[in-house]
């Protein structure tokens, strides 16, 4: 499947790193591909935060090179009637429950392949555990990709992935609603409000940038350009806006939380009357 | 040593991953054999906490390939008489300290073969840290079985490993007495009740089990099989009895803790009189 | 550069295992240098903690292998004027910001080659973000070291690199000063006064250690020489003075923290009167 020598996995999950879940997902993989690179995104994801999960995919993967896996196991679901499934997107492979994790890598896209993992000669045990398909169904599947087996061999295809619509801001000529999507560790807020959509939408006028009850009416370059202690409003590093402090923590300071509606609104030219 | 082609070797310890140690460890590993792969079970045991370290092995070792070396490190006796031992049992072989962490990997079983890790030219350095047997002892135990030496060779044979007896629930026809091993990163507690001795004692009589002050008297088959924010009994995925809430935290909502006793009381045929 | 077959690069950050940073540069280097070997120094370095990180350095550095490449960003100037940079010292090669990170690895060395990562054809980007040099500057260098670039070849000879001079104790005939630098996960509380400073002061005169308001007289050879729950002065695995508790938390236990002070006073000759 992958072009390349040695086939890459990534993983992401909301299994946290104190249990052995993470790992028997990983001994698993690597008695299907003992070549196989494993490398993981994240297992810090908050429990069965579906829409978190598809924000850091999205933040990670365009960085990892043609050929790569990812093994994507947030669950909510598991055991009930939601699917398992894997994809081809480009260059990229993706397993993972059909809840939606897929959503925002796949932006506007539909998957270059697609299909339901329902062939139990390639999960790792016919009679799956019913709380515990990460290592039963998506790291076997992950498993047999790595090793060189086709998305149509280990699946059927399927016409339709569950997708999460409820994602995006909603903007206009006024004002863009959005949402803190992410805290990171520095307490950086980063918002689901994109450079592009900020910009096609702003068309250079003056604005003003509430969240909770701070206004914000510019956009800094980086952290430094305010003074130590200050809050700010930037592009972040994959160019979503970003609420931040310069060495300090903006979440914590300014009682910012994941879900913490962002408020833009534009300057209006002036009615005659 | 190993059958295949690139070694394995997976981490245990209770040295979390804000300091440098384990990194050291994976230094040393490395020297020894470039050519291994380190896969991390977990290095979040609690402090020194032999017991946890036992169950996460089990629940984590049985989905590694044949020729997986693990190296386990959770060593409150490190720089007193406790032995340093590597042993093998089946197709895995397994270096720490003998203090029991290995008791519920092996069962009931013997090792296959057991050495002392006595010989001073395999470990690091002649005079090891006495408070870092895991750098300078066991991680070149390891290193050196990935790089192919026997277990002959880097060590003395010994007769007996220490177990830990009290690991095991009691049962009897009328009740079996347990208690939770493990709390994971969702809240679902672990018990020591394996499906196995459930059902042998059980033999198809109705049942109360007492998790604290809750009485369950069914046992589910997923998480989903109950309403969203109620508590539930099942067989987890490594096929012990968990008390789990669904998509909430059972730990937290039933105070339940790691030790907290959990007991099963079978229904006795009613006694003529 | 590397002499090894496989070329192994280490991540030192304060990034935490939450979000997707970690994994971005991953990618990076995975992307130039598809065969290195990565491993975790930490990512829980405190948030741009520049003293902290270069403490860890120390300590986790001297166990990996000559051709090692070592990738630390904590990187509190990032978009400012501080300097990127890579160096070696010795067999080793490290790639990160100019703030002082490299002090403690370098002592009182200068490095053997230094360079400043000004070629933006080497860059991920002629374009960086101005927050995030670690995926755009930083891993892009350290990947085209481990897939065989000098360090000429990717930068621009430079004379001197930036040096925190306040990382020492302070010493005399009478007494040295010093700190707590790291608490580990036990809570053990590792000093910067190490076991050669500290002997060649003493000078084998009997000395009381104070670290906050209790006195230590002895230093022990493990945690195990003193009874269960009682604390001690020992030299830890890297040969720094650490405070501990002998099966408990030190740092809980006795209030300390990173930058408690740790006085040793030693005894002077009486003066004839």
């Amino acid at each position: 499947m992958a072009d390349q020598p040695i086939p890459l996995i990534t993983l992401t999950t909301d299994f946290g790193t104190r249990d052995a879940y993470v790992a028997a997902m990983k001994g698993v993989l690597l008695s299907l591909a003992p070549q196989a690179r494993l490398v993981d995104i994240t297992h810090e994801i908050r429990p069965q935060d579906v829409m978190e999960a598809a924000f850091v995919l999205r933040e990670a993967v365009p960085y990892f090179p043609p050929g790569t896996i990812h093994l994507v196991v947030v669950d909510p679901g598991v055991g009930t009637a939601r699917r398992a499934v894997a994809l081809r997107h480009g260059a990229h492979w993706f397993v993972g429950p059909d809840n939606g994790l897929f959503t925002l890598v796949l932006g506007t896209e539909r998957p270059d392949e697609l299909v339901e993992l329902n062939r139990p000669e390639f999960w790792r045990t016919p009679t799956p555990s019913q709380t515990f398909h990460g290592r039963d169904i998506f790291a076997p599947a992950a498993g047999h990709l790595a090793a060189g087996r086709s998305l149509q061999e280990i699946g059927t295809p399927l016409e339709q992935l569950t997708t999460l619509r409820w994602m995006e801001p909603s903007a206009s000529n006024e004002s863009i609603h959005g949402w803190v999507v992410h805290v990171d560790r520095f307490g950086n807020c980063i918002t689901n409000v994109s450079r592009e959509l900020f910009e096609r939408y702003r068309a250079g006028r003056p604005f003003k940038c509430y969240v909770g009850s701070t206004p914000f009416t510019q956009v800094q370059p980086t952290y430094g350009a305010v003074a130590q202690g200050e809050a700010l409003l930037l592009f972040g590093s994959s160019d979503f806006l970003e609420i931040a402090v310069n060495g300090g923590n903006a979440a914590e300071l300014l009682g910012i939380r994941q879900g913490t509606p962002v408020h833009i609104i534009f300057e209006q030219k002036p009615s005659r009357s």
